[in-house]
């Protein structure tokens, strides 16, 4: 804990999971079990949780790699979630702060047992490819529940727990004792998504645990089986170590009962967190805003790059193709807009200013080295979670702009019916910004021309201001331009990058170091993990006695 | 400020600016020049601000001690103001945090001057009496300032400005420099209230100047002196210190133009103080939520107190006679429901169980002796701020309940003009809860008898939870009641205090120990100083090179 506070506070690199899928690290049978266990589950009814009163089970997942899951879960109504969340929370509130997190480091250890198992259970719900899905729901959305956990412990231990006051009155003195405790706002409930299941969850949930709450996960209909191990996994270590297991609880949505509304319209929610679209995550925000419920959102945004010169062209194409097609560009943070002027990109290695038509085809070229790569292609792209997005594709077409490169499908080795796109990439024109400003969520991205720099600037901070970003990535080898660009990006809240090159991509965001999300653009208001994300969950309650 | 930080974080007693307007502290001449300077202010207009392109001038105060003020102010439009506080905000963002909070420190300190002429300013537009709005607008609200500087640059601490992240590939490693700077959400808005124009309106406006914001302070119409005053010093001392003096402005509500909604509608603005009434305070949250302003309020609350049984029943009730008197009742945090045993209260010293009758009676002659007394009662009780508080005494008296204590004017031996009243004390009954059960703001308040202890906190959780509260005192002599007083109370979110006897008052909250407001309940959503009051005023924008 004290490890993961200073990392947090000092940003430097730290990781307490390895995110590497290796036997020497997580034991050599690991792999071979996690695969036994979920083959085990397919097609059975999912009996690991520890929470009451289901009244019916429910499960409608499909791998995008092309066949039914066939697992179905227990189903409680919103109700008897939100009561079991109580009765658990009761309790818990009134630990200290430091034995929350001593427990939730604990159960977080224990559950991470399943990283196998999870990593399956996300390739065949989201469309991961294997590695990413180990890394994105086990390791890294571990450390970054870890980084709450931290957080909140640190934001917590602001205040001493007890006070003896005494203030002086003329020659005499008056004496209170006072005791100050934290009060968790209400019950969580964290709405996920269903690219990122688990990282996009167990922030706001384990912000909420640690700070005093029970949490309600609420799942993405498809994609229930990822969240669904680890709340099982947190149950059965929390029940244990002796505490109410419905501290953290599943909610798991059906046709007749979407649960969203119906939860959070509960007496005693304190706090709502939410990844997905735009549109809905408004209608929650409002929501909470009218009933006194404090809301964390993780919304949509447009990202965009403008390469304006560099050390070396080639190196930047292969970082770009990269974020690009890692998980078909189906993650918040990849790029979509990427500006160019007209004139060129500047190459200082060569000296030459490589015009505008090059560059692209050579993105183009760096896209399919990758894509159509037998050997590094198929678990870099991953599949398509939701068949929506090719319908997008599809749309994408319809625009009828210049096409750099169409989209096609690709072969996933072992799965002849996976639902597969590379990038489709468009020429964009700033005249016409309504075609490209605004998310194309999926392997859609747009080269659009701009008359210099400044124009570029201008350009991506209109966008960010107008539809939110959750990456910024700027190519300058020109330090002034590179200082101006800073500020000009700062002021409208966007996050920053500059000339990325080898293994560091723009989609990526490092616990303790990185915040994801700035909570100052459209694309939401939650940072992960700042500390307002912690703070805002509870209050201070103190208590003064005169005797 | 390092004490400052210790004190807010260890909830001792700690106070920067003496209480006492005594001229050993604040030099021999400060009360007589104060004067001076007020008395030389009247029927003028007040020009000593630094802000830029007033239109008019406007102004329409009326002292409650029965004289107009005869002072206009200027008037900027909101356009202007949002202008020149986005001018002076954008370096000033750009500060360390430590540079703000010392600039703004240094601003307190000069401004602190303006004590002894602030002091009759809050007197002849709030009614306070002139020690209390000495206090109350000078030390206390200074010191609430001091406080929210602390937090801030606390919260602000949280991260390192800049890291170097090396993160092992491999064999290999890979680094960015990241650099991460903190970003105001924007410029402030903090619309103050006619009872406490500076005490309220400081913690907002400093936490908002330390986190990197500019402020506008929108002042009650009737009221605008004392935060001019306070403005004005603010500007100067900036102005002297090399800064903008816009990063502080006043807003003049006209009956042309009222300000608040014009303000908070405007582009750039980041941040919402609200101070009032809890019907207006909804329409501000409702319209910052659906733009995406953060939005700390405080409303109204209906303040509860429970006498179940007392080490001696003369000190309790002297305690309670003072809390109903002081500024006649136009504290927010002023008990209202006063609950009492049907049986009487339990007196330790005599071991007598005292009816109900003669509390109610014992009470009615301790507010007697402190209302009717010609040395202190005058300025103990001060005047009555706004006419419709006596049309609500006059409504109070229409519900046609016993009477215990008739509300009647005192004279104020130098003002025969003021507007005064006594408190109105009134009996409630438990099955007519509608009666009692909303905010009587002023000298109103109710004895209402209840079967037991227990009855009496369950009356009073039940009013938090439907009304909010600002304070509740609980006096029970009994560890065991005590304990389980505190549980149903910290459950339902409620500020707590026990067996208050003696000169500390349920009214009175202290800077750097007590929390006003907990946040937790329908009496608003701010606390003085907690760490989300600072915390979610920021973002951090992160930068990171690959360079």
């Amino acid at each position: 804990m004290e490890q993961a506070i200073a990392a947090w506070r000092d940003r430097t690199f730290f990781a307490h999971w390895a995110e590497v899928p290796s036997g020497k690290i997580y034991g050599e049978a690991a792999a071979a079990d996690g695969k036994t266990r979920f083959d085990a589950q397919l097609g059975k009814p999912f009996d690991r949780l520890l929470q009451r009163q289901a009244y019916s089970w429910h499960g409608e997942e499909e791998s995008p790699y092309g066949f039914p899951l066939g697992i179905t879960y227990p189903v409680l109504s919103p109700d008897v979630l939100v009561a079991n969340a109580q009765r658990a929370q009761r309790p818990w509130a009134r630990l200290e702060p430091a034995a929350r997190a001593a427990v939730l480091v604990e159960a977080l250890q224990r559950a991470a047992s399943i990283f196998f198992e999870l990593a399956h259970a996300t390739q065949h719900t989201t469309g991961q490819g294997f590695v990413m899905a180990f890394q994105a729901s086990g390791p890294h959305a571990f450390d970054r529940a870890l980084e709450a956990i931290a957080a909140g412990a640190w934001a917590q231990g602001s205040f001493a727990p007890a006070a003896t006051w005494t203030k002086p009155v003329g020659k005499a003195t008056v004496t209170l004792s006072k005791q100050f405790r934290i009060r968790p706002r209400g019950v969580n409930v964290t709405i996920g998504c269903s690219t990122f299941p688990v990282w996009n969850s167990l922030p706001g949930m384990f912000a909420s645990l640690v700070t005093g709450a029970a949490s309600v996960a609420k799942a993405h209909p498809k994609v229930v089986y990822p969240i669904a191990l680890v709340v099982a996994a947190l149950q059965q270590a929390l029940d244990t170590l002796g505490f109410d297991p419905h501290l953290v609880q599943l909610a798991v949505p059906t046709p007749y009962e979407p649960m969203t509304q119906a939860l959070i319209g509960s007496e005693g929610i304190g706090t709502v967190d939410y990844t997905g679209s735009s549109a809905f995550g408004q209608q929650v925000e409002r929501f909470c805003a009218e009933h006194g419920i404090v809301c964390f959102t993780e919304k949509s945004g447009v990202n965009p790059v403008l390469i304006e010169s560099v050390a070396a062209l080639d190196p930047v194409l292969e970082n770009l193709a990269f974020s690009l097609c890692l998980y078909s560009s189906q993650m918040c943070t990849a790029p979509q807009n990427i500006f160019i002027p007209a004139r060129g990109v500047t190459e200082q290695s060569s000296g030459r200013t490589i015009p505008f038509e090059e560059v692209a085809q050579r993105l183009v070229a760096a896209i399919d080295a990758l894509a159509t790569n037998d050997k590094v292609g198929p678990g870099t792209l991953g599949a398509i979670q939701n068949p929506a997005t090719l319908d997008r594709i599809e749309r994408a077409r319809k625009l009828e702009l210049p096409i750099f490169r169409e989209s096609r499908p690709i072969e996933q080795p072992e799965y002849p019916n996976a639902r597969t796109a590379t990038p489709l990439l468009l020429q964009g024109d700033t005249r016409q910004r309504m075609q490209y400003e605004h998310e194309w969520f999926g392997p859609i991205a747009f080269l659009i021309p701009v008359a210099s720099f400044d124009h570029g600037i201008q350009e991506i901070t209109g966008s960010v201001q107008r539809c939110g970003a959750l990456s910024t990535l700027v190519y300058t080898t020109d330090p002034s331009l590179q200082r101006s660009a800073e500020e000009a990006l700062f002021d409208v809240g966007a996050p920053i990058a500059f000339n990325f090159t080898g293994p560091i991509w723009i989609n990526q965001s490092a616990a303790f170091s990185d915040f994801h999300g700035t909570a100052a653009t459209r694309a939401g208001n939650a940072s992960f993990t700042d500390v307002a994300f912690v703070a805002a969950r509870y209050s201070v309650i103190g208590t003064r006695s005169g005797n």
